[in-house]
């Protein structure tokens, strides 16, 4: 019986999830899925996840790996198991990848997106997809202050519950907040807004780094926020860096702007694709 | 007590009512507004709207009116009826219109909006607010074929339970199958899809007319289905129309692809936006 190792590539709704990990009597992404291959292939099998995202947060490029020995065809496993989850999770795709494989500690790099809806009137069909902040937010003043996070840096300071991983030492690669039209959320690449750029409906923070610590995204972007409104300078984003202390960041950012886009295992991070014109 | 008229511009999200037209004991739009005016005026109302759409439809410009003797200021309104509303109905607008304004009469014409996602692999953040096709769709011929109703007919053939309404004959300004890279629906002019225009991932139903019939969108949809799967000539679309006979034409399509999109009272209808290049 030779076992085989399978890596999902899924996108999820978060807003119903009390996140990715197993919890007893917990609906949790992990828990769905141990439970749609159990079913498929007649044994139980346990998870692995590129990164756990909280109760609330969405992925659309969340990464997992299992072991099986399973005789299914490679090409029947994301029909298979898609018939077995419920509507709020989609297989995008399933491949076979050798054995050493491990959703978890073979990435090389990851992508996570925040969405705010700037706007004073809400928008029922985003009501858990986006974060809605109704002051008027200076995304330049955002974009400049987020770049200076990029490089390789302690990110104690935007790191809850610290020490939570060994080392607090991050490489950020991409630190962006651009406009955007459109909640077009599911293209990995930068999209600028084409019109009203100074009060743009949307704006995304992207941000690419080798590994993230817990709620780091979420509290930069408490921090972007307090600088978008105006209570912070530019400079501060960088500040909080070198405070290398949680309490001076911004409050945690909620959860719902929050989605995981993507997590690269083969390929160096070369850049975000950004159009010409600003 | 000199009465006054409030035109609200609504948004919602129509997954979790029941319609929008009261029925006891059911969750729906207008009674919701009903009993969010009661509050903040302290008097009952009856919520007229424009539209009555159904279980699962949505709206991004459902108009409705009412008329209080609340001395409330009119830039109040929102704010105050927003507070006492769920957050799948937004409030975008409330004005103060003259007496005799009556959000189900006076329209001269409505836009309504069909959002299919063209794909094989299932988007879970837009479960309730797309309908999915996985056969991929020829939207050109979609096109040609919705084309055929513009015009002044007689639309029984896609008029469920007729006769409904004392005349079955509308008059249709526009009717058009576009391509789309993202689901952004509350622009209500046209957007083409910048890239893969033979395989887009949404493909968008733009119709406006001086009015509709029962689910005359969602029969129109049915039938256009059928034409983009290949089961029917583009003829199809035309055909149906002159055989004045609803059995002819395709089912109706579900109703979570179905939005509102607008209501004028004030403007003859001039065209949507057409970028010059497709």
């Amino acid at each position: 019986m030779s076992m085989r190792n399978i890596k999902l590539t899924l996108a999820y709704d978060g807003s119903h999830f009390h996140g990715w990990q197993v919890q007893p009597d917990k609906r949790t992404i992990q828990q769905q899925l141990e439970t749609a291959i159990g079913k498929i292939t007649g044994s139980p099998a346990r998870v692995a996840g590129a990164g756990r995202t909280d109760t609330g947060v969405h992925a659309l490029g969340q990464v997992a790996s299992f072991k099986t020995a399973s005789r299914i065809p490679v090409e029947r496993f994301r029909p298979a198991l898609q018939s077995q989850l419920p509507a709020d999770i989609s297989i995008r795709r399933a491949e076979e990848v050798p054995l050493e494989f491990h959703a978890g500690y073979a990435a090389r790099w990851k992508q996570y997106r925040y969405v705010i809806l700037n706007s004073e009137i809400a928008q029922p069909h985003l009501r858990n997809q986006v974060t809605r902040i109704v002051n008027p937010l200076d995304w330049r003043a955002m974009d400049e202050s987020a770049r200076l996070l990029v490089g390789t840096h302690d990110f104690r300071s935007f790191e809850s519950q610290f020490p939570n991983k060994a080392s607090s030492v991050r490489t950020v690669h991409w630190c962006r907040v651009h406009p955007s039209d459109t909640w077009g959320i599911w293209q990995p690449g930068v999209s600028w807004a084409k019109s009203a750029p100074e009060r743009p409906p949307f704006l995304f923070l992207d941000i690419v780094a080798d590994g993230f610590l817990y709620n780091m995204v979420r509290a930069i972007m408490g921090t972007l926020l307090k600088i978008g409104v105006g209570s912070w300078p530019r400079s501060a984003a960088r500040e909080v860096l070198e405070a290398m202390d949680r309490r001076v960041a911004g409050p945690t950012a909620p959860p719902e702007g929050l989605y995981l886009m993507h997590v690269e295992y083969d390929h160096p991070f070369t850049g975000l694709d950004v159009p010409a014109a600003e």
